[in-house]
């Protein structure tokens, strides 16, 4: 198991040593739950209280806060407490599940695929016609990658993604598990009887910047024709919908469960907390932030702020709350 | 790649030319994107004056708008752009993705399942005891479908799916990647201590008319007993949710993030709009339409559009949400 | 084909049986769509004019319900026809799908992995280094579980589920089809030149209880450092997002589209109707019910039932949507 002392976690972190210890230390952990070959970190007066009795044997503490060492039990004084935690995680971090260069016996890879240097193909993966996988490419077991797909260098695909014919990915991006890139997008018309629903062909496809990241279970569908676009540096957390022909701009932010309904412009930027959606063809400006759960039925210019279903300006909808607060309390 | 000369698209599209190109003309692009290869289209006055500098080297124009060709530049002028766009999405469909027919040498199919004439198996299938494929059936890599399961002709199964035990699939399906059908309903009873929770054996299974699609990530339980049931021409988007003994019609839309709790029952040709959640045991008659993100906890007659939460009647919910609007703006 | 004469039935649900029938049972349904091999059950009034021209050829019926049986068919009372039908539904129960103990010669698993006395691998699955399989495990074809993992007796995990490194899963759970364990916790920090947004390790991992059932699309995030956790008996439905850090009691049951933000903490017996969300770091006391759609955005002391978006006490939302009922009907 990785451990450090505490004088290399202090250099580490550039923060001055108060006291110390000389335990092993083999993680991170918050301060009620930290064992003591664990540090903690402090960057909130709250906090401080819960120092004396930590297990801990040193925590990261913010340098405005005031606190002293116990005995045995060694400080790091740091300008920012959270941002060292960054760092110690870095620091911390295990290495990733083993999966061996090459392409696995197991898998089924295309004659006419390219398979970059050092790439990884793993058990159980099928890789298409003409698939052309960057250097260090990582594919877990169980991933499906269909013809004409290209995907950049240093991007990791982890199990049970799919992706789509046709598809562009880009470098150093991270897809989680059940991915599904590239599906039809959701397009139909009467029949000409009016008794029944016809398909339109989805004949478009995916591209995906550099250092895209995307959720376990979210799903990107291809364009009607020409392509559905997310930007270098997008975040998408789990279970988001992201349909046909959207336009995403660089480093937006999707959180859990939000979700695009087909052709949506995200300038960059955007910010989409858990649970948002957005109608069709709504076009959201740069920098824009709407609040958990809201429902966007309307464009979006840079900068707002929005919350609410329908989403209004932040604070009318807090303030709309607050009126149904007093009527539910004052009125019969 | 595939191409056409401007006269094979007039004629596809039962257009009339007016000027023309000698391009090759190999895909279709809105105005603002098209290169000098493709074709766009100009259903709405509002592009008209993209025209002039669009790279198109053609454009499908309705009749009642007003445009000239330019210099090598055509029109094709139709009744309806829109629907000869999707004549034309037809055309320029590029092939599905390689599959061999018959079984891959990789997959693990169970000596008494049935597999029909011209289907084909992908790579780490496994298809268990007496399943049986129809005629021409297609299932990708990596799809997973479990004993006594019976899949019409011409069905396409895409990567990642699951399908549990006694599912009944019609003929002309088109599931996409990482759907699971038939998983158990989600029903428990209190243990007769009080003090957990007992799972309620789900023992029914599930029913899918003909020409149903399903969306990536979407996911259809079975029956406590008998059946979930989702009638022909059903067409489902990404990440829904249908929970036990939901009942369906025919020609229902069902759009992303969409749910049913358990046996929601759902007339012909109900429309849900995104992220619209249905109560359990709610009855909702045939043709209503259910605006976006609403939450539908009472029985809907037929015909009635409904929005909100809870849904009211459409114009009710407008008239709430201005009633919203003027009291954030006027009062404090 | 299992089936039970009448006086088997009798007995298994403890009732009285009146009149009898010669049938061969082979099932249970509803009382409009039983056919004559099948027995229903009545446990409320609004039925009982049903079963005249139900072919059912027998009946479970609440002691209280005045009922006959008629020429052929069997009435079974019971004190309790919910309770008698969960008896039947056991009996009934058919086998679940063949798995063949022991490892599927087409699974690649990792020679340092431990797979229990009497568990079954099956087709297609990856298991990595280290991982520790418990007894009669039974792990469906498909299934991706990576290193250190431990996976407790008599579990059950169906096809497409991905569980990743270093989690830890209890005895008696059952993880249906295409769920996402321990995949990275949603944390990013802005970079230094404020350029784009840089990803803060996810080196935690996941703990799941005993008895703990996950449904088919839901994901359940490894915590940032330490755990994400989740407690005995819990319940979890369909396309449900849970995210890094939160941590579940005893006996929670979250619906189906249901979702947690990062660090929520839910106490014992705490049940979230369908389409619920709750906002990062919310504290939700024992026995708390939240109504379906509803978005908390603060905590919730134990035993209180909300509602709304956002929510409030349950009786509270319903007197503002009782206002706005009339709001709608009055003013112009």
């Amino acid at each position: 198991m990785k451990y450090f002392i505490i004088e290399e976690l202090a250099k580490a972190v550039g923060g001055t040593l108060v006291g110390g210890t000389s335990q092993r230390i083999t993680g991170l952990e918050q301060i009620d739950l930290a064992t003591q070959d664990q540090i903690t970190f402090i960057g909130n007066a709250k906090y401080l209280s819960l120092w004396k009795t930590s297990h801990a044997c040193a925590a990261i503490v913010s340098k405005n806060l005031k606190l002293e060492p116990g005995p045995g039990k060694a400080l790091i004084r740091v300008p920012n407490a959270d941002l060292a935690m960054v760092q110690l995680l870095e620091l911390f971090q295990p290495e990733a599940p083993s999966l061996a260069p090459g392409v696995h016996a197991s898998a089924v890879v295309h004659e006419t695929a390219t398979i970059g240097t050092d790439a990884a193909v793993g058990a159980h993966c099928y890789i298409g016609q003409n698939v052309v996988l960057g250097a260090r490419v990582k594919i877990y077991p169980n991933v499906s990658i269909f013809d004409e797909t290209a995907i950049g260098d240093d991007t990791v695909i982890w199990s049970g993604t799919v992706i789509r014919e046709r598809s562009q990915i880009g470098r150093h991006c991270l897809f989680h598990p059940n991915v599904s890139i590239g599906s039809d997008g959701f397009g139909f018309r009467p029949s000409q009887d009016g008794k029944s629903i016809v398909k339109i062909p989805q004949i478009g496809f995916v591209i995906i910047g550099d250092h895209v990241e995307i959720g376990a279970g979210t799903c990107v569908d291809r364009g009607k024709f020409s392509a559905t676009r997310i930007g270098d540096h997008c975040k998408i957390d789990n279970l988001v919908q992201i349909a046909h022909n959207c336009i995403l701009g660089r480093s937006c932010i999707l959180a859990g469960k939000s979700g695009l309904a087909g052709s949506v412009t995200l300038g960059n930027g955007v910010v989409l907390a858990g649970s948002v959606s957005v109608k069709d063809h709504v076009k959201i400006g740069d920098g824009v932030v709407i609040g958990g759960a809201s429902v966007v039925i309307q464009d979006v210019p840079a900068g707002k702020k929005m919350l609410g279903y329908p989403a209004l300006n932040y604070n009318d909808t807090l303030k709309h709350w607050a009126q149904v607060r007093r009527s539910v309390r004052t009125r019969k």
